[in-house]
């Protein structure tokens, strides 16, 4: 849950006016985002999230993360909108942290994905793909392989802390990882936290996905690792092959993974899983 | 800001199931209200708050409080209407906590009321006692004087932790209000934490109440007090009589107070200044 700053009345009726969105109806902070301040905006005009980038969000990365929403929405994805002021900017100051409104998306996220929904949210990945392309922006991956290099020499001895050899085991994978990570897979933008968290779903149907603050230029693949690992795993730690499958299946449907790398997903899921360990609530 | 329950998917599903609301389109936990869990919930037919009961407020005060605001808003008060389900019951289990669904209140609460929200709310206060008018169940205030004596000595010597002669003030002041505490006066039903945070408003126009959870069987004019407190004074503690005759005001707009309440009030705003000053932050 986060909601870490306050807003005051006269910041938000001056902000708002830098907008077109009319009357205020509802402001309310929301338990969403781990990395931010975000509040349910109601105005005359519909239902917005306004956000407040915390220092875990580079200000420097904005205009890249919201470029990226603004193409992706105009190519008919459906993913938060920034909505811009009179003035034409998207990013403007509130409360001292820098802020910016999308508009709202219905559905709710799933924990325990089903096996529709794994092929569902497959399908969306490589719509986003698809959509991200044209896209000129670029922005270099931090949490790839030498961002690993760094996070687990920083790390240390702290690893074992966490459980009895996980530092061997973290070296020992790393050292594998880095000798067989692919290089010269088609790369674009990819979400890179695309976990059940992060899509929606209205009954069956998936709505949006949210939270593209780790979104890079990268490997397309490795999106689909990054996913395999967050969707296709149960609680007691088996891999569901039904819902891999699915997932693998849904992305086809929509843009075919090569052979070079359908060959690399072994290394790239296992990457994946060292990023999300070596920053996750475990030793992170 | 409170969102103490974490709620599942399936147990979600289970529990709309019971409602006439169709599919489910939003669910977020909201930083709002302090004694409960709160969530925003909206579906095909609209918007509602989904509030679980944490344990400050008892399971048994429920149905007081709940078939209050069937009646409140069935006289036509803008305040949280309870979604009955198709048992009829408003109050049912989540999460294993008493959970309620109520329509959701456009509007947002303003920290710093100008004379005229001043004027609105005063109006709003008096429009409420008038509705609960025919209002047949009854709750004792256990936060009236009897039960100040309670919290003075339970709170004993950390009054004093507080601030230097804070006990002595306090055993002052109760000396004080229990000598002058009226009897007879006009009884219904208080709201008795009508406080500008539990007060909605949309620009000028004052928009709803919300906040029960302290309702009971008092004197009409305490809640008067309580407001001309939380109302009408300024940051630096000064009281604003503008603000005050502006409340007093739009009261009387809508319902008259005899002599004797007029003449009550200023054991009624000390009676209520110590009341939240006992249970507030500062030593509560």
């Amino acid at each position: 849950m986060a909601v870490y700053t306050d807003v005051g009345d006269e910041a938000l009726d001056a902000f708002l006016a830098t907008y077109d969105l009319g009357t205020l109806r509802s402001f309310k902070g929301i338990a969403e985002g781990v990395e931010n301040s975000n509040f349910l905006l109601s105005t005359e005009r519909g239902h917005f999230i306004l956000t407040l980038y915390e220092k875990r969000v580079s200000e420097a990365d904005l205009p890249f993360f919201l470029a990226l929403l603004d193409h992706l929405t105009e190519r008919g994805l459906s993913c938060p909108r920034p909505v811009h002021g009179r003035d034409g900017a998207a990013v403007r100051r509130l409360a001292g942290r820098p802020a910016a409104i999308f508009t709202f998306l219905d559905g709710v996220s799933v924990r325990r994905p089903a096996v529709a929904q794994c092929g569902a949210a497959g399908e969306a990945l490589a719509r986003l793909h698809l959509a991200g392309d044209g896209f000129a922006a670029t922005r270099a991956n931090a949490l790839s392989v030498e961002g690993w290099r760094a996070l687990i020499e920083r790390i240390g001895a702290r690893a074992d802390d966490a459980g009895r050899g996980l530092g061997a085991l973290i070296a020992a994978s790393f050292a594998d990882v880095s000798a067989a990570w692919p290089a010269g897979l088609p790369q674009g933008t990819i979400h890179a936290d695309m976990f059940p968290d992060n899509v929606f779903f209205i009954g069956e149907r998936l709505s949006g996905i949210i939270d593209f603050y780790f979104a890079c230029t990268d490997a397309l693949a490795y999106d689909v690792a990054i996913c395999l690992n967050a969707w296709c795993f149960e609680t007691d730690g088996s891999f569901n092959i039904t819902k891999g499958r699915a997932l693998l299946a849904g992305y086809q449907a929509v843009r075919n993974l090569s052979a070079e790398e359908a060959q690399a997903l072994p290394a790239l899921a296992q990457g994946a899983a060292l990023r999300f360990l070596l920053t996750g609530p475990m030793i992170g």
